[in-house]
């Protein structure tokens, strides 16, 4: 048997689904659903359907788990609970501060029609939440850290492309070597948001453009860039073309504990991810969440879920038996 | 409301697991069970209990779950099963060949008794084992490496204090920086066990023993050594007391894989602990597993488990919207 997916959207996380499907014997994509035109889009799955979103109801029984891969400032808090009254669903909800509201609605939807969601998947919220919570279970007294970086951050980016004067542009975070090393060293520093990451732009200026003004506008951007070390690059499209078209990313988390009587002993625990392609790598994480998103939907274990809530092996294609074999 | 907490044992393990207890105001050390005289024996938490192992089946219905803090060779195999029937419990078993056996017995006796146990918790097995579990459901292409070290392998420093003329020793296991960077690269190199790690022993030798024998017999010896680049330094007793007493260890956990059409992006997980007391360190790992099987075992899921089969949210003190709010 294999698990039968469904993935809303077709954007670079939407690709990087059915590219983690196609890596996966156990799951099958059976409909990519589009709000473009469906004679439009052309996917990489031979036998997998594409339809117009409008269509979806139509497969509510041909579909263990839906993906949804849309935006979290505008899409994700309309679309969970709108599908999760149809369908298992799998998002990538990232605005942290309205996950409680988000995880409600979505409760709500799943409860009343007997599905199973899962907000919040992917590597931050995901991977690198479990690190946080596994953490502080095991050294409950010490201190986080999360960095992010090197890579490419999608929502600076776009800010600078809407500075006048700028054809098109990429924001690199990057975590400040000195404080890794610093909280490597267990001393548990406290760290300004300037102390933690620099920020590193590569811009293509509009011919006559006043590069000057540009740079200025950009360091001086509040929330986005005001409050870091800022780095302006122009280069020409060409150069741009060349060596920034990436989608690299990853970062790190550490929890810096003690134990003992008097917390003598330190410890450190360190989490990092080096990413060649932020969406195929989140994609990957969607679609080993989907395997057990299924699963307790198959159980009657409703409602909305995060990654706290599901057990690891629940996540594997291997039985009980092979992964105490080869994992534990 | 708090956990009621048993610690079978208590030697270096169990007195982690104690001092852990102290750490989490939802923890309470109802006593500590001896196969010694338990006038022998004093403990650290007051109020907490010392009682002879002989007696533990008078404390059935004042514990929520036994840690047993045993070898894995003889004390593990025999005891788990054996209390498994009248507790709920927790093991650090970590004989890799025998864990389906263990499991079984311990499945078996809990089932039949409506308990719920824990086997192989800990950091190795236990955390790099969810880390090469998330790590390759996530990945499903690509390879796995886990480095030990630098820290003392008890097992090796009991092997060197067998050898004749050695007062006393102490290995350290250390892991190959250049096989750490080759992993790091993404080349997913192939290592050979002397490629991977090697072994720094201490030795104090008794007056008029042969230190070129010793050497010898250290380096050649099968399973522990033959097959390690090793380096024997032979100490006086007060440098060994003064700089080699303590009980550090760590490691690293390496997942490198691919996504894309052709494999075209590299991704490497890495996860890593520097402990500066692994048995207090081990120790806070089985109290919060305790958490977990004590909430398990109050559902009614009995039977043996692994970290594999606990979810995150478990082994946490902090509600549900307290970790979606925190550490999502």
């Amino acid at each position: 048997m294999s698990y039968k997916i469904g993935i809303l959207g077709y954007g670079n996380l939407a690709k990087g689904c059915e590219l983690s499907i196609m890596q996966n014997p156990d799951m099958e994509l059976v409909a990519v659903f589009t709000r473009r035109d469906p004679s439009t889009v052309t996917i990489q799955t031979e036998g997998a359907k594409v339809d117009s979103a409008d269509n979806i109801e139509n497969y509510k029984d041909q579909i263990d788990v839906l993906i949804i891969c849309g935006g979290s400032a505008t899409d994700l808090p309309e679309m969970t609970p709108k599908y999760s009254k149809m369908f298992n669903c799998i998002d990538s909800f990232d605005t942290h501060a309205n996950i409680p509201v988000h995880f409600k609605n979505v409760d709500d939807a799943a409860k009343a029609s007997s599905h199973t969601s899962l907000i919040s998947a992917g590597w931050d919220p995901g991977m690198f939440s479990l690190t946080r919570l596994y953490s502080n279970c095991v050294l409950p007294e010490g201190k986080d850290y999360t960095f992010w970086g090197k890579g490419v951050s999608q929502g600076h980016s776009d800010a600078i492309r809407r500075v006048e004067g700028v054809k098109n542009g990429k924001q690199y975070t990057i975590p400040v070597p000195e404080a890794l090393d610093a909280v490597r060293s267990g001393s548990e520093p406290e760290l300004t948001t300037r102390q933690k990451h620099t920020r590193e732009c590569f811009v293509v200026a509009e011919e006559g453009a006043d590069k000057a003004k540009i740079e200025k506008t950009i360091k001086e951007m509040p929330n986005y860039f005001a409050d870091y070390d800022t780095t302006v690059h122009f280069i020409s499209e060409e150069e741009f073309n060349a060596n920034h078209s990436g989608m690299n990313h990853g970062g790190f988390v550490f929890r810096s504990g003690t134990t003992g009587k008097n917390g003598e002993n330190k410890h450190i625990i360190e989490y990092s991810l080096k990413l060649d392609s932020n969406p195929e790598f989140t994609g990957s994480v969607l679609v080993a969440y989907a395997r057990a998103i299924a699963r307790l939907a198959s159980n009657g274990d409703y409602g909305c879920k995060t990654v706290f809530d599901i057990a690891p092996a629940l996540l594997s294609p291997l039985t009980g038996e092979e992964i105490r074999a080869h994992l534990l």
